[in-house]
């Protein structure tokens, strides 16, 4: 079983060019002149040989082809892909990769590893997009999950599935939407990603304001470290004692191989309305879901895009023509032309769906909202998972295209926003920032920015000065680190200032304890 | 600042007798037969002396006096009670009390303890009922939190208070209400217990459907360890790492003291309603909150008495003469007589309340639910912190009374009823048993179970083989060993069963780290 070569210098097979309404953007602000950038051809693509010879591996079969070793050596960010399409050098890539099938068979892999003194990569989708997947100096085995994507058992009484770890999102929801159930998990990573990547990252989904954070469905899990085995996870809720569950959610393989999860899921909903809404300022919008949060009356789906990347996604909706003009009449009309565009998802049973956007309908009004009715909706649904593949045509025109998350109380939101396009414009210059709310919580919500620049010659320290000015403005702002990419190895350098020096201190003791030779993904967390 | 001693040998003043109606009840089941049991003369309970002189606090004031000793070491358990009761010896007690007003205070308290080698058991509201608080032969300072109970700071954009960790339930939404706030959680223990405390035990409150557990609004934590300060908390969302603040919930004192705490507030409901509903079986009423729960429509308030508990809780509503009549006549002739009595409550925007209350009636028809209206409910809100005093008069009149908790998955609730219900008449004989289902969740809920039975001449030994066979079926039936009690002593033999031996371990390693020398609250969670 050999990877696909499609996911490595590219997410997919793309070559769609730019969207001529963004390419408009880009002229507008004086970034419609840039080279082309097309990747190096693959097969110039230099890997590390394997210093780990197949014997090595006793009963174990491992996978020594060029590219699945680079494929599983690295994520997705614009880094990673930087290294892929210009790699410039010969590239350090894990000396095997294995495929375990089992629980048991990563248990067989991380006493091996122990005996040897090999390190540890594990391998999901490979979507980190924080350097969560790497190599270092050191003999390393990659462990990739393809084999282990099955679903163990389904209890439909209490709403839950317990899953293989490898099993990716489009895998479980055709299993799930067959017996009339789904997780409803949707994040951009979607098509690639796997359960257990999710749950040792922290993802959230488009729909997790209503369906919750990848984290919070997590109902059990089974964690092989090379301390010994962990089973964990009883009932809905227990006191206890301390969650050890929250101990490996986000742990990033850096103690252990998640290699079972138990999930919630529901039934498929009733009914499922989305649609668009436009409000005049961005802090028009705010304020609704602001207020929707503290009534509890939240949709399922909650975006609001800031002024500029309502603007390309308007313009990049099909609308044109006619069509166009009753559409720019109609929002000039309502003093929302130019505006900040909201999607609402709604999902559950009819009468409740009805009652809840009935409410926040209500509360939309109060603050100047306009709806545009559900074709914006489902236009946006029908493009949820675009955006890697549109990254991949702005790398192939010559853009510099990346994105940041972040999550603050509602009354720091404001702060976080301006400082964090602040830095981003001191870092790069001239560039075109979207940002949206997509994650709605009760006392606050995340913010997410997408960046678009030209390439400049050294991208990668183009982007890596821009990434240390928007992180420092997190910081600055009493901001997280990351609201759902997670840690990685980019984001270690700020883990001190959000968990402070003795909580950084605790997770290298709980290291030492789980991992005491420091072999499991070393450099995640910033732990060795 | 001395304690008040109605809180030693009993909740409150009391002294109201048993309720004809229970009294009838156990007549009925024939334990109407009893000895009266009055605790003996507090003059006369005797506790060990002090052992740590005044001068060696340094520039820290103790409290000596022998009642106050006694008070702030140990907790409200049934067994606790027994103790202080019926002594029959000199009692163990901390050697000295000490009252810090700050975070800083305490970190004081905590270094001079180290420098001492004292043990340090930090003393909420003294409400824990699985020996939470207690004493070795070690020399050891009680940390009570009376002086530290202020508001630090209101973010009302956010929705968010940040309060010392030492502020009971009654102070802290006396300080809300005023500001148009609520928390929201209200467990039995909520006259005494402190915000402090609920965090340390995942506390759950009558409203934890709708408000959530007290370990869910935990918002912000700073907590004193013998290592060092922890400040944990950021954003409502992070996907940086492991949750360290899932670390410290549930730690029951045994990492360090939790000082200050941020919480999750929500404006004072717009709308608020209390009802009663009536279904013919337990079954029906917990298949009718199953399907609210998938559909993701619960009331903020949601319990379900079975047959027994109900019966009690009408005969005891006041229902009286014509009233009762009609009564019986009403649900005799919709088939619900002797049925399962549920108690719901709806809070929030007016609109959404309708709606949701209308989708809740909707569903429950279809289950046979019969609705009693309004009074019910506003009977069962009026006398909801009652429990500790009843406790108080069945004590006086010669039984046991003690409760215990779990939850599990809907498709092994029943298992778990019937199994903690046979493993509690087994170990006790004769026995009424109330039993009721109150915080729902997706995947569950819990179970929570109300054992009366005469008073047997070791009341301490007659419990303890109850509790061990009721907690021995809830681990056979894969139940949670606690769903809102926390560990605390008396849970802590079946903690391995929960966690596995490999999380307590874990636990250990904690423990070694934060509290090297095994100074705070030493044996809750079994650790040192």
């Amino acid at each position: 079983m050999a990877v696909s070569t499609e996911s490595i210098q590219r997410w997919g097979e793309g070559g769609h060019g730019i969207p001529t309404s963004l390419q408009e953007f880009l002229d507008d602000r004086g970034m419609g002149s840039v080279q082309p950038r097309p990747a190096v051809d693959l097969a110039q693509v230099a890997v590390r040989a394997s210093r780990i010879p197949a014997e090595e591996l006793g009963a174990l079969t491992g996978v020594y082809d060029d590219l699945t070793r680079l494929r599983c050596s690295g994520g997705f960010s614009f880094i990673d892909l930087c290294n892929r399409r210009w790699p410039g050098r010969e590239l350090p890539v894990v000396d095997v990769v294995l495929l375990p099938r089992s629980h048991d068979e990563v248990r067989a892999i991380l006493d091996l590893a122990a005996a040897q003194q090999w390190a540890v990569v594990p391998f999901g989708g490979g979507t980190s997009v924080v350097d969560g997947v790497d190599v270092t100096d050191r003999l390393t085995v990659g462990v990739a999950f393809w084999q282990m994507n099955t679903v163990r058992q389904l209890d439909p009484e209490s709403g839950e599935v317990l899953v293989q770890a490898g099993i990716t999102g489009p895998e479980l929801e055709r299993w799930l939407q067959a017996r009339g159930f789904t997780w409803g998990h949707l994040p951009q990573s979607w098509e690639r990603a796997t359960v257990g990547g999710y749950a040792a990252t922290r993802s959230s989904g488009q729909a997790s304001t209503g369906y919750g954070r990848a984290d919070a469905t997590v109902t059990k899990m089974r964690v092989a470290t090379p301390r010994g085995d962990f089973l964990l996870g009883k009932a809905p809720a227990t006191a206890a004692g301390p969650d050890l569950q929250q101990v490996f959610l986000g742990s990033e393989g850096s103690f252990g191989v998640i290699t079972e999860v138990g999930l919630r899921v529901r039934p498929l909903p009733e009914k499922k309305v989305y649609e668009g809404m436009l409000f005049s300022t961005f802090d028009a919008g705010v304020r609704a879901f602001q207020q929707l949060a503290q009534d509890r009356v939240n949709a399922d789906v909650m975006r609001l895009s800031d002024a500029d990347e309502s603007a390309v996604n308007l313009a990049g909706s099909g609308l044109s023509g006619l069509k166009k003009r009753a559409f720019d009449r109609y929002t000039a009309l309502r003093k929302v032309d130019g505006g900040c565009l909201a999607i609402l998802g709604w999902e559950g049973p009819k009468d409740v769906v009805t009652a809840r956007r009935g409410h926040a309908h209500k509360v939309f009004r109060r603050f100047g909202g306009v709806g545009l009715g559900s074709s914006v909706g489902r236009s946006w649904e029908k493009s949820r998972f675009a955006g890697p593949y549109l990254r991949d045509d702005l790398l192939d025109a010559g853009y510099l295209v990346e994105t940041l998350e972040t999550a603050n109380e509602w009354s720091r939101l404001k702060g976080t926003y301006d400082a964090v396009h602040a830095a981003l414009r001191g870092a790069l210059g001239l560039c075109l920032i979207g940002t949206h709310l997509s994650h709605i919580y009760p006392t606050g919500a995340s913010l997410y920015f997408t960046v678009i620049t030209p390439l400049a010659d050294d991208p990668v320290a183009q982007w890596k000065a821009a990434k240390v000015a928007a992180t420092d403005a997190l910081v600055a702002t009493d901001a997280t680190i990351t609201h759902h990419h997670s840690v990685g190895r980019d984001h270690a350098p700020w883990l001190s200032a959000e968990i402070g020096e003795s909580g950084v201190e605790l997770l290298q003791v709980i290291k030492a304890h789980l991992d005491p030779d420091g072999l499991m993904n070393p450099g995640v967390l910033g732990l060795g």
